[in-house]
């Protein structure tokens, strides 16, 4: 399943290393005039940060080749390619024959028969740039809503925002993805300690959403925190999930962890946002908030022990370049994600009456 | 959306208070000899436990009305139905102007100008019955391939299991539902403590999967851990998910997270299982196992202060029956989403080569 | 795939000699204010004509179990039961082991290897009663719109109504469902004469659908004429699908063929219709008109020449009620069908800009 | 929708005169190896034909950017790119605010707002090669099943094959796709003297698929007569369909249109095959023959009434390069089409036991 979403689809294709990965995208509605400027700041925030990030520099800018017409779109797919230009491909041919610990490479292997590791193939996170053109231009329609969507980085290894901290609006700068900037210089330090020892980090991003309506979202199978889960869980190395208070909530009473509705100029409101503006699946016009944990990357500098597709045991070290997080860079894909899902439940709710 | 799966789809209809709930489940093979035993076995575990349930208690079997010929299915759709025998309408008629704190009166009320109050209507947690039914049904598929699903209670409110206690198999006797039986006897004190203040509890359920082969599961957007996410965050209450270690993975290092292969004869293997059985989206052949955070139930006897629809504030008391937990009753709905989601990738692992 | 549509879905359960059959609609818009007198009507023109038919006559009238309340749709799953009363399994009997001439007894048997064989079991024309509920409720969504749907019978075995005729109205009075009374006398004649001598005749039906806006439908694979010919085709007996001047067309010469643009009040409007209302897959404000070819049914008295299960030859009488062809008993299924792919069509535009 | 088929998925893009036209494959099973030879003679059918076709002459290889390793299928989506070389957009200029007749012009602009008029943009007939690079593909799975697929002009214009002829093998040398040579001959002076006239031709295709064993195709909604419909139908210009003897079955008694069961050599056997090798919708061991009818090219020579965008009446006449009729060149495309439909069959069928 290489296609995300129901009303507002993104199909996505390409490997690491083959000459583009690419993005098609059906049921964008017409007439929406698109803003490249936004694409490419979404596209610069994923590919760098703060001089941390050290991923190969491809340039990242789509090439549009259908779907829009004068800079709108025309109610036809918006295909999109995305030239893989500074791959090096040697530094994967020792790893042909290895199965990579907590890589996909054994499970794809398995899978298919067959597998390209350049690069990693297809499972590599490079595929997440087609997420961010797409959900870049999701964003713009839910912006004509009045819909702001802000991810940040809320813990780097052990060290955390404290809790109940909610960001009120983008931060322009940051080392490595966290708004209160004694705490990301902290983060940065504990990343550069990691990677001076060969290693890499886990984190959790938090997001909020402001703006969305009551009523996005649908019971049963379809729930707004469902479909915002799957998406999370989506993104390579995301390992977790929680709305609102989430895993916070499992040692809550009832009397504490219920959200009180009151009522203020005619508008219905909660005292409290545990619940993280969804209530039975639907938004409830409250902020959405959730959050989503990371695992380290697992391409890391240090000698690991594992086997090759023989089943030899052998002594693995990783050479390249590699990121020694998945944050700051996987901000723009969060919010990306997010805004496919919530583009998604915008158009269904035009539906529901 | 009330359906749920792509190859082995269930959809379900029916409120709370109507003559029936109940389901259609399209896509079963035909030929499967269907246990009604199992069936029931699992109902009996969503109605009733240890004492500590009082819900109503109707005749939960299900009517099969198609797609089964002499107990063994046909390929034509399976439907069901289970009446609602025991219904005290009169319960909610005091609710029919009142959003209930934390309930989805509010935004169904919102989302379609129009709701059935009786019993919550649709965001009732009666609906999971209808899974339970489907779910056993998928188990038995799952079972020739030799797939066996285990939930437990892992907390509940502040007390909890050990840290990296896995379950071996499912204990016939518990109360609320945790194998280790001092901190069974201890949760179930717990919850008759909240119970006696008019409160209810939160908690933790965790989810070992045992005989998932190798290549279940797709890349990109329709990976293991996403679907269970989203079949997980479904279940009324659930706010939280975690594959694997999970939100531990955050605080980890690369060389802590990394689960190492190795072989063993012929067979691929992992020393550790920090990823939880999953790899790039695929099942690894190492168990799964997730964590579902659920919230307290929201009903409670306490006195709440809330607003009726028509914006007034109001001193709410819930009468009626009520649970002091989601746990034990959602362990055998965690099991059943459990199989939809992994009988939905059995099949579509057929396609895959 | 016994779900239909994208946005409005029907799904469809039972054999013809279970309990009940029915249906699952997902999707309809909350606030329809369901005129049952409306389905009751669509149904009764389903059982009966002229004297003509003589199925079995159990009531049809749907139980809805859920999604409606006080009469109006509330948004969540309208499901709903039909009684199979009057069944006379025991005609059956002898057919446990035959495969009758052009039915689907061995296809179902070599596919799924067990078949239920009472009545036909799913494959029954029984199943279209279903239909017919759910396309009075999407009927009833499209007359909001100023849609009308309307199905004759055009040619009856090898009677038939003169080329280019339209009908304006739906006619109250018929044997067969023509609308042009000595033409219906003369099919109803050719009916009886057939049945007389133990035989069937096939037909054509005509549709003409009026009060379509411009613009409902798809390009490339979602084309309108494409989900219409989709729609008719899975009609039990139909082997034949027209837009428009149709198979005509084929002989035509394109300036005969082309319908010219004109203008008048500020509408666009075409000068001929040879295109039957589409153009590109999308409506063109033109009525639709399309017509379906039916083959005799299958079922005759005269004896016939086939085989067992086990292979051996054998001379097959088919006993019990049949009728001699599928008019007019058709059409209301026709228009069913027909508003169920427009109301799908009318919702998806919503999303179209 | 620009997304055709359930499991193996294509989807396509492109504008007639962008950069690229193309397409992702998603679903098509690991470890094909894929023929590109087969690929490129399916394209070079589409491209000309017995000096009869003037279309532009772009080179039409695709360019697969992804899921193809060393020749071999990888699981991964497999998109492909085929550039627009030779497009004449001035030919265009002019139409920029005209509504040519039997065009899409009208439709997608009162659907979008807004349009792509250059080349009739995604309207163009262009975008079937992709559906015949996609088709070649899933042609060379369902020869590894022993399917055959033939597509041959049996009528264009008055001029037709008689009644009941059906081909045996591909034939290599035709002008206009009918296998007599003697009626290629009639019909291809036919066209000729239609051009002359500047004018176009209507005709039939008639399909005929060998190999299929018994059991593709799902009853009801999935039925494989109706899935082929909607894929006949969704071709540029088909107005009509007919599975087996289709329209003709209408005018014949039950007795003559039953196909009696036999039995040779323990196989279930056919003794005619007038409902066209299905049987309640799924396969029946006889060979698949159907029928599509299609339109004259509405792009003609001769001088034609229509109206601007404006509403304003004028007189155009259409230049550039265009055909005299969708034949020869639709042969290939048909066959692509029936190809998609089959393959996707030939996957469900794995699910149903």
């Amino acid at each position: 399943m290489n296609t995300f979403g129901r009303h507002f689809r993104l199909t996505t294709f390409g490997e690491s290393h083959g000459a583009y990965i690419g993005g098609v995208i059906d049921g964008c509605s017409a007439g929406l005039n698109i803003s490249m400027e936004h694409v490419e700041s979404m596209l610069l925030r994923r590919k760098s940060s703060g001089g941390v990030s050290t991923e190969r520099m491809e340039e990242d800018m789509p090439h549009f080749i259908s779907g829009i017409l004068d800079g709108v779109t025309t109610g036809t797919p918006i295909a999109f390619l995305i030239p893989n230009k500074d791959k090096k491909s040697k530094d994967y041919d020792e790893l042909k024959e290895v199965y990579r610990p907590s890589h996909a490479d054994f499970t794809y292997q398995a899978k298919y028969v067959i597998r390209d590791h350049k690069g990693g193939g297809r499972s590599s996170a490079r595929e997440t740039v087609v997420r961010v053109v797409a959900g870049a231009i999701a964003m713009q329609l839910l912006q004509r809503e009045g819909v702001e969507i802000i991810a940040y980085t809320s813990q780097l290894g052990r060290v955390g925002l404290e809790d109940g901290y909610i960001i009120d609006a983008h931060h322009c700068v940051s080392k490595v993805g966290c708004p209160v900037s004694s705490v990301d210089d902290e983060m940065y330090q504990a990343l550069q300690d990691a990677r001076v020892e060969g290693d890499t980090l886990g984190g959790v991003a938090s997001v909020v959403v402001r703006g969305v309506p009551v009523g996005w979202g649908s019971p049963i199978y379809g729930k707004l925190d469902a479909k915002l889960a799957d998406a999370m869980l989506g993104i390579n190395a995301c390992k977790g999930f929680e709305m609102g208070d989430g895993f916070g909530l499992s040692s809550m009473r009832g009397s504490e962890a219920n959200d009180s509705f009151t009522s203020a100029n005619g508008q219905v409101r909660m005292t409290t946002n545990h619940s993280g503006g969804v209530l039975g699946g639907i938004s409830s016009g409250s902020p959405l908030t959730f959050r989503a944990a990371f695992k380290p990357i697992a391409s890391i500098a240090k000698p690991q022990q594992t086997i090759t597709q023989a089943g030899e045991p052998m002594e693995l070290q990783i050479k390249g370049r590699h990121d020694g997080s998945v944050f700051p860079r996987v901000l723009p894909i969060i919010e990306a994600m997010t805004a496919l899902v919530l583009v998604d439940e915008m158009l269904a709710d035009r539906l529901s009456r």
